[in-house]
């Protein structure tokens, strides 16, 4: 049954992370053959924005270290955008190299994480994005900025809205012309939803350029998205089967499954342009291929039973 | 984080249906020395409404077959109400013999779910259920409404609004004092949880007597509840560890997780009177006793790893 609900947006646009936030968690290394069929049943899906990968150092993350042969075997759609991720100048180098056209950065909004994860402070953080996004524009690319742990995070706990949306303005302000919330270890409930989009509007961050990332540790990441959608915002960062997860949360949940937002969508009336029956296919033959079940509800209600 | 959300309620009753609802889809019976400890422990984590199990003939429910028995070894708490589930006047007469105070019927919003899951139409149902409530109500004890299938079922499809609120109001009419809303097999999405909800209040039945069940079948139970809060309603039913699940649906997942929705309350500052750790110390021990993990995202990531 098709029941619009007044105060949501008419159309949402869903921005693909599996290929690269869910397979970079990936215990084990899917071959780059498997990686592009995976963009091509994504984009023949209806999906229209695909993270498609990472150009990180290797040693860190072993099972995105096959981006540039990645990008010579993918199938390019011209009404795709595959943004890629550049942790830094030397991922940037990479992707202009690669000819890549869409990048997009990954910050911290709290100080214990970015020392941990970027290795520096949350201050020179902005000095090094800030050199990434200038050059990447100039490049004539489009830069999306993640600003990471911006709910909640595993040293410093709840994190300020305030503190949250200042590190998105900042990250805005060098060129960026969207900005991902991360609930990169998924405590955020609907409240702080709420509160972290009113902050960030009133940073000077366009609502119209803001999506929202969750993940589903702690079950809450629909939840959330619909609290986001009521409050504005129409890009929803989403994982298809629900793949990936967040090596620091000690838990095998990840990513909100692309599938259960795209249920909720049709439900609402929200148009989206995906395909679910193509899509809950996709995330089946993925989950045949790292041997494991797609963690999505809908994918397991669905799919073919044995 | 402790954020409010405007339009949401200071405080939730959670009804808990783990004990019945959970139990009865187990495919394995559990001893009744497991079940009473099962009751002893939730209420000790603080739930004041625990279904406790259905006097249904053995026959069509052998995992609860043992209630009488059930009945005599609990630990009865004077502040914590436990309803029974009375199928017909056979299952009322044995709730009277056991003397049990709180008792549930389990009504079709359907003609087809009626005659698959009761023997007979839509409308007989009301014949049957009209003798049972009013026996039970003249014994002195306090009766809910269950309407199945109430947002959509596998036969017919998605359920009209008015028609399901004609089935809850029929019975409130007979003296019933709560009604809740079951989405049998996990179909619903927010909006249609609202058009319910306004058909329901719109056909004489107050909001304060209604609650909301859904199964997360398809992902939604959490983000359905939460639209539910903001439609006011203020008692939900959820089970411990997400304990359950339909027959139906084809499915190994089950009804929405105490655990999740005490998360989304918790940030929320929604009281609720649970202590999350004993409850999640609780669905560990039941998953112990099941032989399989819970399937509760906030019990997987709360629980002690081996």
């Amino acid at each position: 049954m098709l029941v619009p609900d007044a105060g949501l947006p008419e159309r949402v646009e869903i921005y693909e992370v599996g290929p690269r936030d869910g397979l970079q968690n990936e215990s084990n290394t899917v071959p780059v053959a498997v990686k592009a069929e995976f963009l091509e049943r994504l984009a023949n899906a209806g999906l229209r924005t695909i993270e498609a990968s990472s150009f990180v150092h290797p040693k860190w993350v072993p099972q995105l270290a096959d981006s540039e042969e990645l990008v010579e075997r993918m199938n390019w759609h011209d009404d795709v955008a595959y943004p890629f991720l550049v942790p830094n100048a030397r991922g940037l180098d990479r992707a202009i190299e690669a000819g890549v056209r869409h990048a997009a950065v990954f910050a911290s909004a709290t100080e214990t994480f970015a020392q941990r994860n970027l290795n520096r402070s949350l201050e020179t953080q902005f000095e090094m994005f800030s050199q990434v996004v200038t050059r990447a524009t100039e490049n004539g690319m489009r830069v999306r900025a993640y600003v990471s742990m911006a709910f909640g995070e595993p040293w410093e706990g709840a994190v300020d809205p305030a503190q949250a949306a200042s590190v998105g303005k900042r990250l805005m302000d060098m060129g960026c012309d969207e900005l991902s919330l991360g609930d990169t270890i998924g405590v955020a409930t609907p409240g702080h939803v709420g509160a972290l989009l009113d902050a960030c509007v009133a940073a000077g961050v366009p609502m119209e350029s803001i999506a929202v990332h969750f993940h589903d540790t702690y079950g809450q990441a629909l939840s959330n998205t619909l609290a986001a959608l009521r409050h504005g915002v129409t890009t929803v960062d989403a994982s298809a089967g629900g793949l990936g997860g967040c090596p620091f949360a000690g838990s095998a949940t990840g990513n909100l499954a692309t599938e259960d937002l795209v249920w909720m969508l049709d439900g609402l009336g929200i148009a989206h342009g995906v395909d679910l029956d193509a899509l809950v296919a996709t995330s089946v033959w993925m989950a045949g291929e790292l041997g494991r079940p797609s963690p999505s509800r809908v994918v397991a209600a669905l799919a073919p039973s044995d």
